[in-house]
């Protein structure tokens, strides 16, 4: 198993940001190739540390880091990829990793 | 469902982190009540921008935020916490988020 993680920073307008994310993005990133689950935050992204300086995480879910790679490739991942730039105005940053349950 | 990431960066002993880890912090980590499922990242953490300059994340999930808080008031919870210092020489990053599936 293999996920892609997606931190997005807080954004200069987060009400602007969820409606471009859910009305727009979200269906982009559904259609990407090898999507096996789509998971993201609700509510606030805590830490015990206090501020975390981030709005939102995604987490997609695949069976395989290759199959993230194929997707980032594709024309629905290059799609759902610039779709970013134009809402995630805080940023975001992107971790993949193969996952293993212990 | 909500769920505990743990970025830990790059340290400065990456083996000897490993052995902490899986030897020591791992048990102390699965002891922690409320604890539903415990996944480890294998191999690099990677990035479609290059270097994440992180070395391990671990998903810890549970049924909710409120456990979260819980388990970390909880001995055990206290106990997995204050190992951490003692290998991740890097530092690691905490979030924790209540999810849902899309």
């Amino acid at each position: 198993m293999a996920q892609l993680l997606v931190l997005y920073k807080t954004p200069a307008d987060p009400a602007a940001f969820d409606r471009h994310y859910f009305d727009r993005h979200v269906p982009l990133a559904k259609a990407i190739p090898g999507l096996r689950r789509y998971e993201v935050s609700q509510g606030p992204v805590a830490s015990p540390a206090g501020e975390t300086g981030l709005h939102l995480v995604a987490i997609l879910h695949f069976d395989s880091v290759a199959d993230i790679q194929a997707a980032f490739a594709s024309p629905e991942g290059q799609a759902a990829a610039a779709d970013v730039a134009s809402f995630a105005t805080g940023g975001a940053d992107m971790l993949i990793v193969e996952t293993r349950s212990l």
